[in-house]
């Protein structure tokens, strides 16, 4: 093969210059060929890398050229850099020991969703600019809102990550209010209230984030306390905007988590939704771990009470076998979401009576992500992603059984779904807290170390907590068993299971 | 094969229950190679599709059915509907005749790419998430700021469209006045001054939306007229400046557009950044689509100046040739980004001292993006995307020498880069302004009508303008000829080329 990849295929793209094209149809096709072999070795045998990379920080930098090739090189010494410089050196979150943070899959449709998806390449930002891809992502939500047993007014769109998503439902929120902050913005405004952002002090940090983002700031943002199990309290939420409405401050939105980001705790959406009723307050419900689980009947009331919500995010990309990026924001009020975001240049004016996304967001331009959720949902059937989460939570519910039955170690949260919280506590042993903190770090790094698992921590009640998530296609009992000997080895205790 | 795509391949993934895997290396294989075939089909004959479709709204949602399958479907049906539903309806991007707003391509490395990149399916929040992934993001932004030309204290960083990176950079500006609005938001602080943004009155309506989203408010913009050639008035932005400084409102940030999206005018970059050093002003400049012309010496010019502003998003995914979404931001106070955005939760706390990208932005989840750029710089070479950025830049500098020489079209604006905009108004007619909007008006939907080319449209100086876009790979000169002939016809002009 020649050293330059890059060469016109005059046969099918006759070009002026005769350079113009990127790569010939046989060249295409035989890269293809090689990619598709390296992703089959690559996800169909994960194990042969740690979980966690080796590497230290700079070390791929120093292995890379510190500035662009003249000329063009070939994909061969592209394909040979990618085996021995990149790949060594990812974390792999597609490793069946990946249980940090929450883990995820891109599942083998989900991937050539991808593939033909920036093929098509086309821009979605109007209707006109794209009527497959609009109305596609119209179609696979609505799909999607009935196997979560959403109500059929929520109007879907997908966006980028569920920050984003949060960001733009947070907008939406402020805008609802009516008090001209887009015309007239927020500042030297003697008629404006101070606004409020009420959520659990379990709330992702997202939810912070947007309320810096929209000029309501931290001290705009009020966490609420939570129970036993981590769930936002109801009567304290409700006792907060009391105070707050008899100073004069006004409450712009109620963030209810659905499986909380240390915990997967769920918040009472029932209970929290009739206080946002009866005060008329935007409720924002941040599902975008848990929410897939809705599509089980088992589970489906965690959204109970989401009919009278005004948004709803929901992450596929973590918990649906959908590559990342997809979250998809549900919102009751399509045309609040409008009226915070829609300005409409002269270049983007079209005649279609159409809904146009880029009216409903930050983002203007928007890849074709509706494909690959089309090609998963289809390719699974509903049934098969029912079963398959059914699995995880079944996996995961076995290990918490192993740490509640063990001495040495305590189960710390509920664990509603596929996420354990736990901690090495040594039975017989009075340790100070700090103590047993110490003990769970470094237990976590000797587990992390081994390359064979990689579990993340949080903390809960002000302590170190380590955390078990399930979420890969290729997690199996083996693996988890795996992880519980591991953490038994290197805790020093003797083997119970 | 069989009917259910969807089994387990025992070889290769033991599982407990028999059926979680997603689809066997085998099946994976077949199936990859299929849509690389589709693909290539795709790409290498486009134009037996008409650029934009003739479908009505509703027509594709129409023909797919109301819900979810229950149980799984085979590629192939999926496969069908690709061909026979979503691919006819679909406005096509990578057309010859897609002339469009900005048109761009998804090059064939830059699809390897995101094929490779989604399998991989790393999340980049932070460096121990992804270290090669962070790391390569580095690099290969690196490379792009020296082709660009960019001074070496840039620090890059990828987002997923020009909207996002330049509330970033907006929401950054913010944070550098110190007042404190992270911390205590912006309503009802008497010692908080009125914040403006300035832009030139062609700059993007993403700069609006970023001004509404932070809260400064469509009044807490102020649009700075321009030239003749469409280019923002340094002394007209200094008299603004001067005007608010006595009436105490504090300017936040000047936006200055390097190639505006309407006739692609480049404001005098030089020229801002002294005010902007001597008023002390955060300077961001949108260079979204020509940003990447920066590439060629000739074109250097754009960015003179540019050593002292402090933000500046360059677009990859425009003119680049990488698939949507990449869009880039150079910043040169990546501590103000962090100041502005980082929340680290005990979940994400981790001990490397690095830069973590969750803490420069609004997403915590990234895609691994410069996988995609790093091919595509690669197997081009910097000496092939600069031999195609000029192609681009001489084929519309010959349809723009056509217009001049028409006696029955004018040309509106300079077009120092591949846009030309320009209108019909014949000869020997005294037609009232209204009449040749409308003749223009006409005209674009009879060109586009025929599905051989998509123009845009734009208004300049109240009139409607026609535009032409070059920047997919695929365009060549027999495509713009075949533009310029299609507007003589229909306009009723003989043809003088």
């Amino acid at each position: 093969m020649p050293s330059k990849t890059l060469r016109t295929d005059t046969e099918t793209t006759p070009l002026a210059n005769g350079s113009l094209g990127d790569m010939s149809p046989s060249e295409f096709r035989k890269h293809a060929a090689e990619f598709t072999e390296w992703i089959i070795r690559y996800l169909e045998h994960p194990e042969r890398y740690k979980v966690l990379a080796d590497v230290a920080p700079g070390d791929i930098k120093a292995k890379l050229p510190g500035s662009a090739p003249e000329q063009p090189e070939s994909m061969e010494s592209i394909f040979s850099d990618l085996d021995s410089i990149i790949a060594p050196a990812l974390t792999h979150w597609n490793h069946p020991g990946f249980m940090a943070y929450f883990s995820n899959t891109a599942s083998k449709p989900g991937i050539l969703g991808e593939f033909v998806s920036a093929a098509i390449n086309p821009n979605a930002m109007l209707w006109r600019t794209g009527p497959a891809v609009v109305e596609l992502e119209e179609v696979v939500l609505d799909w999607l809102r009935q196997l979560l047993g959403l109500s059929a007014d929520f109007y879907g769109l997908i966006h980028e990550g569920a920050s984003l998503a949060s960001l733009v439902a947070l907008a939406a929120a402020r805008e609802s209010l009516n008090l001209r902050i887009r015309e007239e913005g927020m500042i030297g405004r003697t008629d404006l209230p101070k606004l409020r952002v009420y959520a659990s002090e379990h709330s992702h940090s997202s939810i912070d984030k947007a309320a810096i983002i929209l000029g309501v700031g931290q001290s705009g943002i009020t966490k609420i306390e939570s129970d036993a199990e981590f769930r936002m309290i109801p009567d304290a939420l409700e006792r907060k905007i009391e105070i707050d409405l008899k100073q004069g401050v006004k409450p712009m939105a109620v963030v209810a988590t659905v499986g909380t980001t240390s915990s997967t705790a769920v918040d009472p959406v029932k209970e929290i939704a009739a206080i946002c009723r009866r005060y008329n307050i935007w409720l924002h419900i941040d599902a975008a771990y848990a929410g897939s689980a809705a599509v089980l009947s088992e589970k489906r009331w965690i959204f109970e009470g989401s009919e009278t919500a005004d948004s709803i995010v929901v992450n596929p990309h973590k918990w649906l076998f959908v590559p990342v990026d997809c979250s998809v924001l549900y919102c009751r009020k399509p045309d609040i979401l409008r009226r915070a975001f829609s300005l409409i240049p002269e270049y983007l004016k079209t005649n279609e009576e159409v809904r146009n996304p880029m009216d409903y967001g930050v983002t203007l331009g928007r890849r074709f992500r509706a494909l690959k959720l089309w090609f998963v949902i289809r390719t699974f059937g509903a049934e098969g992603i029912r079963e398959r989460l059914r699995y995880h939570i079944q996996i995961a519910q076995d290990f918490k059984s192993w740490i509640e039955e063990s001495p040495d170690f305590e189960l710390i949260a509920p664990a509603p779904f596929s996420v354990v919280c736990f901690r090495y506590n040594p039975s017989g042993k009075k340790l100070h807290p700090a103590e047993i903190d110490k003990l769970n770090e470094t237990l976590m790094e000797r587990v992390n170390s081994t390359g064979e698992v990689f579990l993340s921590h949080t903390k809960l009640r002000n302590c170190f907590v380590l955390r078990i998530a399930i979420g890969n296609l290729g997690t199996t009992e083996r693996h988890v068993k795996r992880a519980w000997e591991l953490l038994q080895e290197h805790s020093g205790t003797p083997r119970s299971a």
